[in-house]
């Protein structure tokens, strides 16, 4: 059995998304779009997954569309709010922490002639005044987001947008909620959010599959277009089968959300004492953050030696995004860490399946790395 | 056991192809980015799989890449093209009788100034010559299907292309292949396409992927922005379980094309023969089509009454493209049939799971309907 430290990058399924799966390949395999009962009843599958989902962030069904994963859902929050509202104005705020499908379509519409600013972190936290001062008149936009993925730092989202809806009650509000969702409580109303995003690979759903909330009255549009499913949101015939995937893990993750926020914080805790026990290990780690993530630096060590030295052992850790593949990362860098600490930063990120035994592995790996790389 | 006749609205995914994804839910789950084994592993999932689809076209496998579906692929060959393109023209020429992820998209072009010109067909077959004095210099992409998916009819797509590419080198061609892929032989190079969209829930995969294949040397922009995966055209990460049974199912259905073609070809020749020994039937066919896909109207009796005669049967059929659901028939009306017959057409699709039993099922069914429902 791996020792799989690598959940903020993607999580193994769970065994009642496998099960929801396999029934729509088996037996409710139609079309959603077909007329007839076979489907209807992968028209039913649809609608039971959009009602999970929806009930995890306390909104209704029809709020819920569905995408090919959150990088498609970033996306058209940013590029859907974009084209919906290119005569009211063209800047839109963000942070200099957010992941790359939020950071890349932002970049291409600065290349595009918009107006994008990127608001910094101090202390791990985006700097709220600068944010909400940085919106005026002409801003569209604020897209930012709950769990940063790489250090786990958790951002003050609802305080910020509900001010900012209050000034501006035009000014559509996306956030990016990969690594919130159903994982620690998050509700749609209290997030004060037009958009969020989620996707299914990182809780235990399979990955090709992602949603994007959109408020009741909110109004974007689709980057795609053909026939009329997701109410032409998004068309293309449904992936039935890793959407009902997805309303199973939503609907098990949910359900235990705080058992397993609370197994999580023990493993988190457990880990963060014995690394300090540790020599040379500094934590990249902040005011508020998620259990689920935590990001440290083992001095003198390269990340990725240290990722292949474990790899070895059978412990599966990052040494930073997943999609960023290597690239020095910008994020880190962001939250003012130390070039040294970056080039030599390891992430770990826990799911429910994580034990005790795997951090233990874990500590023990990095004190044999310390004890190997750094004399060669 | 349904008598599905329903096989171009979706496929049951076959046996290779749900037991690769589930190899891909309980061991090889790994983010294909991670820079660890687990991720090398889906990593090398995604490469069998893309040589597996570019071997089925005679093609390299780099040339592959990978959607959320047709709809995506379709909506990138085109405002990929576009987008690519802004400065040589704003001309596109396409067909009448295209699905709507093509119909739609150039729709969307045209209401934004984009000069889209629709061809008609004679008899079935798209007019070579008007398509070809359509082009000219300012033309950046031709876009036509080669089986059209409601009525089977196959278009002369390599040949009008093969003369288009001589005369404007620079002109992009896209097919739309979805219909044709592993149901009749298709090699990318005989196509004389630079950009062919593919679908893996029309060949026994599973819904929520799809490929483009993109000629060597042909430059297309993104849609969506992100991370680094399919080259940067396509960030998000990928789907590895539906992308490993894509290519399963690819590599089953090309090995056994010839096979599964005249057993289709039995089906849907008796299925004519049987049809044509009612009364008051006409067969909705032309001169080249495919063995995959037979419309038909059943004169006096509106589609969708039959649909659901049949299916109280456990006959599924549509009454015509499952994406339009319900609406009348844009393309049926562009072959040039009438009306009445549009009301009453009826689509059968065979795979290579039908037998001659489900035909006689379907003839006894609509003999039946014929008796009850005209009289009533």
């Amino acid at each position: 059995m791996p020792v799989y430290l690598d959940n903020a990058a993607t999580t193994k399924p769970c065994d009642e998304a496998v099960s929801a799966l396999n029934r729509c390949l088996t037996t409710i395999y139609g079309n959603p779009s077909s007329l007839h009962i076979m489907g209807l009843d992968a028209e039913k599958e649809i609608l039971a997954a959009r009602r999970q989902i929806g009930d995890a962030i306390g909104t209704e069904y029809i709020n819920i569309f569905f995408t090919s994963g959150a990088t498609e859902s970033n996306n058209l929050a940013i590029f859907g709010t974009v084209n919906a509202n290119k005569r009211r104005g063209n800047k839109i705020i963000t942070t200099d922490i957010e992941h790359q499908s939020v950071h890349s379509p932002l970049s291409y519409l600065e290349e595009n002639g918009y107006d994008i600013v990127r608001i910094r972190t101090v202390d791990g936290q985006i700097d709220e005044d600068e944010l909400i001062d940085a919106v005026d008149d002409r801003t569209i936009l604020v897209s930012a987001m709950l769990v940063n993925n790489e250090s786990g730092s958790i951002q003050p989202i609802g305080k910020v947008f509900r001010t900012l809806k209050r000034r501006y009650p035009q000014l559509i509000t996306h956030c990016d909620a990969v690594q919130a969702f159903c994982k620690i409580p998050m509700r749609a109303s209290a997030l004060n959010a037009d958009l969020i995003s989620i996707s299914a690979h990182k809780i235990h759903g399979v990955k090709g599959v992602g949603a994007l909330y959109i408020k009741k009255g909110v109004r974007i549009l689709p980057m795609i277009h053909g026939g009329g499913q997701e109410s032409g949101l998004r068309p293309g015939t449904e992936s039935v089968p890793l959407i009902a995937a997805f309303g199973e893990a939503v609907r098990i993750g949910s359900e235990k959300i705080d058992e397993n926020y609370d197994h999580v914080s023990k493993l988190s805790s457990y880990a963060k004492a014995e690394l300090q026990k540790l020599d040379d290990i500094s934590i990249n780690m902040f005011h508020e953050h998620s259990p689920y993530i935590m990001n440290f630096s083992v001095k003198g060590i390269r990340s990725e030696i240290m990722l292949h030295f474990l790899e070895e052992k059978g412990i599966f850790v990052s040494s930073g995004s997943a999609c960023a593949k290597g690239k020095k990362s910008r994020v880190l860098e962001a939250f003012g860490i130390e070039d040294s600490a970056i080039d030599s930063a390891i992430r770990i990120s826990f799911s429910k399946y994580n034990t005790m035994n795997d951090i233990d592995k874990l500590i023990s790996g990095i004190k044999d790395g310390q004890g190997r790389l750094l004399r060669s």
